[in-house]
């Protein structure tokens, strides 16, 4: 089928690609001229048969904001847009009733896969009406991985969002955790090849899982990861992830350890700590280090 | 090549079995006369072939002890121990030192994969000798996974039951993630099949793992588990993890969440939250539940 | 001077007697007639001489926002609102801009002191200008405790808000501590009078506060404050605080561990721990509860 | 009453002075000739007349061993050891156990009050038989602060240093309760005086306490800390407290996030970080920082 696709970074060029080598047609639209298959929204627009499929694959908040404005004015009836940006789920909820005064349609889509999904597919997490993902399911098959998993229908608008949030969630702490086990591995004497545990724990262990093949990788790279700094970003869902379990009075003390350890990862010097070394002072006189 | 196994309980007696499809002799022995082949860890040494490999698949602490002291009787030079249990490595090195008086050696070997070892192979992680864990190699290579992982010379002696302990508390937190993420998508109204969430992240995401797997089908038994009480008992391993994250002042927060989440899972009330409550009640007038 | 006071619940209600006590001409409004000295906001307002102030001292949210849009309406230029309770500081710049646009000032005030503050007298951290502040200045000094201490022009308008949300996130933290401290004193044998060890350290130690004199009052109550269930709400503040701490990058771990071990006090079973305990039956076998 | 006082460092010295204020007879020795008043322990003993009570304040550990296995050696049956200093508790059962075989007398002592102590008065928390703190009692009322707080006998021997122990850890998490807050209110705009904020807390708070006191004090001498770097060690205690809960099964998220927060604070980088910033790498070409 026919996919107007906005948005040709690192994402979305790959899923032009991957979907192109399924046989389906991607009229591809990008602010980078190079990259680009038509020069403007409206083009993208005028390229599509009706009903049109159009997914948005730009960054979360204003960029996603203003696209999804000028679809609405450019579409017609019938017409369904998908936002498989990292968008926050309560976004969706807003575009979709935009859209809906419209008689557009609107999904929400989180996509996990990263720089693998090209070849390995991308798993999606969808959220909207049947009828409008029926509208988009093809270039949703082209998508996903083969097999059963990688493809769910989470709920109503929002649910793809809300589930990818949570996945990501998940995802900061599952790398805390092997993080936190590699860091104390390193430290203690007795294990003298924690690389070789890692690669070990590959098969047969409670906690084989691609992010532990991953570290492997990351390891056969650089064993002792010399290379790197102790510096982790972060892109937002884990922030939303905390911030909806606060709304549903949910502990996730895990998930919210894993944040703030990237918080703190990205101080020169750490502001709390100053207070703390400053009263250890005041109370015992402590030895402070300036 | 024959081996004796002390200890035919869950964890032994599918390894004996494992170990038999492989074509090797085991002799094994337990307290309890209806699952064990010799009737006294004498009668057991008498019946293998020196120089013995003897396994030791006992619970941690005073059986495993009482074990190997009793084997260090029975034993010849050139021997071999293994301790396959759940002991803490910091043991491990005092066996060794006191088999290593009579010229017994001694490998520990940390074991992974509850269940579904019998089928699907062990994951083994050792510490000792090359020379000691080369006398143990047929065996490890047979309880093992097929493929190049599922085994590890660690280090020296207690790099195994470390290297296993830190397996542990790495499974903790990976637990925790995933149950917090759970927990927060049956809160959220906006996600409306939960279970199907987690069965399309099987394949694409970053969170895929055997761990997640179960989840799946945990949840395809009972699919918001309303037939279990929320309540984790924990091993042992979780606690020494963050016991030797402490001695080398390596900070663990979300595997440390993740045990104190157990702990808390075990209390009918909170005695903390007493004093949260007492102390609300004090300051604000606070409504007090009794 | 005159004062408008809406809302005479268990704290506004305290705060009239400690005006009046200080001289002050305090005329309040209630819904409840019987605690209210006039029967209407208007009536409230026309009984008091330009230019006005009246404290607002409502519940947070729809019944501030309700209280404040009718205030506006009928308030004169030069007026003052000051909102004294719990409102999150972004509502205050809304408040401050709907009332600024007919010339009316707006103070936020967060108020701490709880049932004590009678007599005791309110701690007050204020946001606003400097010009409202000063009109309302006589009341803040008839509030506050004696001495220097107690009363802040915290910043803008918002700051008084965000200086009481940050002392509520502290004081969870502070009372999770002792809290923390007591369970582990409590479960340990070795001390076997754990109310009179509370006791001591009331004097000469690094951890005396009032917190801990109110710790003690309770054990005086209940020494093992047996009459209690391990239950706490919390009011709001403590996950603005999260939520702002989330917004500037900050990790606040031991606040943040508070909040959600008030989270976990409220549920009947963990359904996170439910999940663990399905993950640990399904790869070990362990024996689960129902 | 006489008191042989060994040790005679920050705690030490300051102790001798103030009980020679109270009027008692101090024997103080040290190994630093210059502070103390005989030059030998054998000294020391012969010097004090029977029965003897000898404060030992020297560093927990092996000195602490030392000074008491060799007090062992010089006292007589009757006489009474105090160890005041920052033992483990569990040590305390040893030394009581050597010196009970040969009638010696043992109390363990835990003194709080850092460089106030000396004008303020120690806190003291004690274990141990009720006849062998009677010989004590003196010197008790005279180190602990005027008023009924301040000293507690706690229960059998070791419970001294237990309660002081969880002291400790109860400090941790208050200080890094106030410090996070502090880092909060000075990364956020809208509050423009935080050392005012902090000192309004002072009265009429529910956080009001000595270590907000300290607090203030800390920024009227450097308004932003900046002074300090963020740094803080941590002397045993916190460590202990956590292991202490551990084996109780007793959770302690916001004692141990504090005590993990120094353990943090002392890395150059965070090697965990490190593994957190490859697998983001890994899966996603996220661009890492070397």
């Amino acid at each position: 089928m026919q996919l107007g696709l906005v948005g040709l970074g690192k994402m979305g060029g790959n899923m032009r690609e991957r979907l192109r080598r399924a046989g389906h047609t991607v009229v591809g639209y990008d602010r980078n001229p190079d990259v680009a298959d038509v020069h403007s929204l409206g083009e993208l627009v005028d390229t599509l048969a009706e009903p049109r499929v159009v997914w948005v694959m730009v960054p979360a908040g204003a960029p996603t904001q203003a696209t999804i404005d000028e679809l609405g004015e450019l579409l017609s009836p019938g017409d369904v847009v998908v936002d498989g940006g990292n968008s926050r789920w309560t976004d969706d909820i807003k575009h979709a009733e935009a859209l809906a005064g419209k008689n557009i349609g609107f999904v929400d889509c989180g996509v996990s896969g990263g720089v693998w999904g090209r070849d390995n597919g991308y798993a999606l997490m969808c959220g909207g009406d049947a009828a409008d993902i029926a509208k988009v399911q093809p270039i949703f098959d082209a998508l996903k991985p083969e097999g059963p998993a990688g493809f769910v229908h989470a709920g109503k608008v929002g649910a793809g969002h809300f589930a990818k949030m949570v996945h990501n969630g998940i995802e900061y702490a599952l790398m805390q955790a092997y993080a936190e086990g590699w860091e104390l591995l390193e430290a203690a004497d007795v294990v003298t090849d924690v690389r070789e545990v890692f690669r070990s724990w590959q098969e047969g262990t409670v906690i084989r899982s691609w992010l532990l093949d991953l570290a492997v990788r990351a390891m056969d790279d650089d064993e002792h990861l010399e290379g790197l700094r102790g510096y982790a970003e972060d892109s937002g869902e884990g922030r939303w992830t905390v911030e909806a379990a606060i709304d549903h009075a949910v502990p996730l003390p895990a998930i919210t350890a894993s944040l703030f350890a990237r918080f703190a990862s990205r101080q020169d010097d750490s502001p709390q700590m100053k207070m703390v070394a400053a009263l250890r002072n005041q109370f015992g006189g402590h030895a402070v280090t300036a």
